[in-house]
């Protein structure tokens, strides 16, 4: 079951698999918290978190309730000459679809060799479940922790919520802790532990765009009437070219290049970008701005994503509509230092001076978050990357993502504490996509680098 | 009941009510021809057309079957020496949605005021209907019709099905018929009687695109890997340029200009842009080619539509996808002289030429239509116009409209038979569209018209 490259074993093979049954009953919940219809998911997966950390020992548990889903909190805090770490995690998912392009179903967790298959195998309950497992383990083996730990569970994580950023804007001081650790990113490769210094920020939102008072029929009234689906494709034209270069005026101007030493770290990654094309995307090509290596590209590079298209007829045959309203879900993504009330700005402006004759368009925010870089010469940081060392028998690099994990820059601006991102996930692992998968091997690593790392931490 | 118009009254009062208590019935049966799921809907549609037609009469009766839905047949030809006329009409129905945007629901017929509403009133179960009833009553009251008539009632016309073709190009003897009357066509505007000369063509289908494998995280991939529905905006903008000017090469080639005539004719006919902007289509602004007028723009110039897209996430909230595909269904309208064929050649290459990096972009064609001209010098067309002057007490003008009728090309090619369409639908019926409907007094003077018609016929 373990793979080849694994060197230092803390916890037990029968702790081990018993930590994996009960992910697989997790991963049976469809808490997706996009979709209203999953409310009592939610609940059950936000009481399922709770009662897995009373199995693991903490002292303390609860709930955080408000406007939004619950925040699930347990601590233990029998170590007061030591340092307290914080972790995050989340128990909410991404929505399944496109369903029929699963080979197993999304909610029933199935293990293909070495694989599990499910939506939040890796995103984010399987790694949630790798924090809470390491503090049972050595609470389990030692009857006690080596540092102070508290746990943050969110449930609003895949749906920009808000009830976690208006709890952390309380400042609670439950959550004191010199760093939070979030279990929430992926390996740069197989058997390279990582840990992610920088994050990609976000503007998601809708570009809404009115034109007739009705639907009408394309016969009758196609060639005098606009319509709101052309002009959201002239609107999305204006907002980035063909080469991928974003057109709203001023995006590109906060945006700070990496330093020397990051280019040339990433330069030395193992990476075949015709591999990486072919095996990963699969794609004729890849696309986006030239002069910009992937790396740049995905991880320091603002993006603008369509999302979908909402408006009109799309079932099957045909209907001869031209809708009177049409909606488009997109995005942009921010690297440091954009802000992102600037760019919903930017982007508002944009939106409306591209709106051609004969339609309305507005620009409505679905959510925002700020991007991120973390300073590796923090002890937590240092710490983390030789417990992963030790762990894997492999020396840990430090990458970027081009995702965006909102509550990072939370931490920061309301707690003022550093992140701590040691994720387990690997590149291939079909985040928000069919086939959602986690390797197996780095989910029980992923406990004992854990432990290991929480054992470090008192020394 | 009846309108200040209305000056010659062929069939009763109480023979009208029940005509209506009888359509609405017919309203009733969700009769979707675009929607697999209503196939049973279209079988129940069909039998009560064959049932009506025995009841108005018909000496023989029957329904064509092939691939596709039923084509419905009657025939009364006890009137050897005298001409013999065609009935066509369709007895499916466009789907309803957007359903949230009705007043009453779209297979509950309401009355308010003089209109009943529901889907399929004013297209086209209402006029069928109409010409079903005028042979009804003239049997009713003479025993006898003084022309011979056949119907040919399809049921596919709505989501472009071949049957009725694959049957016209069989050119069955028993369609034989001096003209076809398509009761299928609007009136210019209230109590203006209206004969229909032109119809636009049709080219509906798909563009495909395809990208990555499957769909992926925006915040990884996002930056190298291809968003279809960014490349589909790319290509509808390349399809139609922001003045309404269509871009695919060679479209225009065989465009014909109206005739000195008809431009005059139809700047005579009473008018008021600012009104139809305001009344009828209500955005902002009108939109389409510079230099040609609306009725030139609807009625002589073709058209490219795009009526919905299909990919990625639409629901509510915020998923951060690259679909790996994406579709738009679009179309165009053709008009004479254009060919189906050659327009569909040209829109599969131009959909190719405009194909960005990274995707693969395909054309599939859902169905076609001709464009059609008629020779208003016909006596079919002479006697018509005859007819509706009388019933309506105002002179009956010409007008072109800008939806397709399939239909007209294949009984022009197939049977070499002149379509006379005499409409009684208004413009602001909501054909296609939410709370569709059917001017009452309308459809009364449409069942004397009719049967005014097949009395002049004779003469």
């Amino acid at each position: 079951m373990l793979a080849d490259g694994y060197n230092f074993m803390v916890s037990s093979n029968e702790f081990k698999q018993q930590a994996l049954s009960q992910l697989i009953e997790l991963l049976r919940i469809p808490s997706i918290s996009a979709l209203p219809e999953h409310k009592a998911d939610i609940e059950r997966a936000a009481g399922f978190i709770e009662s897995a950390l009373k199995t693991a020992g903490m002292t303390r548990t609860g709930q955080i309730r408000g406007a939004g889903n619950p925040l699930v909190y347990g601590e233990w805090l029998g170590a007061p000459d030591q340092p307290t770490i914080l972790f995050y995690g989340h128990y909410d998912v991404q929505p399944p679809d496109p369903l029929d392009e699963w080979k197993s179903e999304p909610f029933s967790p199935t293990i293909r060799g070495d694989n599990l298959y499910a939506r939040g195998a890796s995103d984010d309950k399987g790694q949630t479940w790798i924090l809470i497992k390491a503090v049972e383990w050595l609470l389990t083996r030692d009857g006690r922790l080596p540092v102070n730990v508290k746990f943050l569970i969110e449930g609003e994580e895949e749906s920009g919520g808000e009830h976690i950023e208006a709890y952390l804007a309380s400042k609670p001081a439950q959550l004191a802790a010199g760093a939070v650790v979030i279990c929430d990113t992926e390996m740069f490769a197989p058997e390279m532990p990582t840990i992610c210094t920088g994050l990609r920020g976000l503007v998601y939102g809708e570009i809404h765009v009115e034109g007739a008072r009705q639907d009408l029929h394309s016969g009758v009234y196609g060639g005098a009437a606009p319509n709101p689906l052309q002009a959201l494709a002239e609107i999305i034209c204006a907002l980035k070219d063909k080469d991928g270069r974003i057109r709203i005026p001023g995006f590109y101007d906060r945006v700070e290049k990496p330093s020397p030493a990051e280019v040339e770290a990433w330069a030395s990654l193992p990476f075949d970008e015709e591999k990486y094309r072919e095996a990963e995307v699969g794609s004729p090509a890849l696309t986006g701005e030239p002069g910009f290596s992937v790396f740049e590209r995905t991880w320091a590079r603002p993006t603008f994503e369509v999302h979908g298209i909402r408006g009109g007829f799309t079932g099957e045959g045909a209907k001869t509509v031209i809708p009177a309203r049409a909606v488009a879900k997109v995005s942009t993504r921010l690297v440091a230092s954009q802000q992102p009330g600037e760019a919903i700005d930017q982007i508002t402006t944009a939106v409306a001076a591209a709106c051609p004759k004969g339609v309305k368009a507005q620009f409505k925010l679905l959510h925002a978050a700020a991007p991120s870089l973390v300073n590796t010469a923090s002890p937590y940081i240092a710490k983390a990357a030789a417990a992963l060392q030790e762990t894997f028998g492999a020396r840990t690099v430090y990458m970027r993502s081009g995702g965006s994990i909102p509550v990072v820059g939370l931490f920061d601006r309301h707690l003022g504490i550093p992140s701590v991102m040691m994720g387990f996930g690997l590149p291939d692992d079909n985040l928000h996509s069919p086939n959602e998968k986690f390797y197996l091997p780095n989910f029980y690593r992923g406990i004992d680098a854990t432990a290991r790392y929480l054992e470090m931490l008192a020394a």
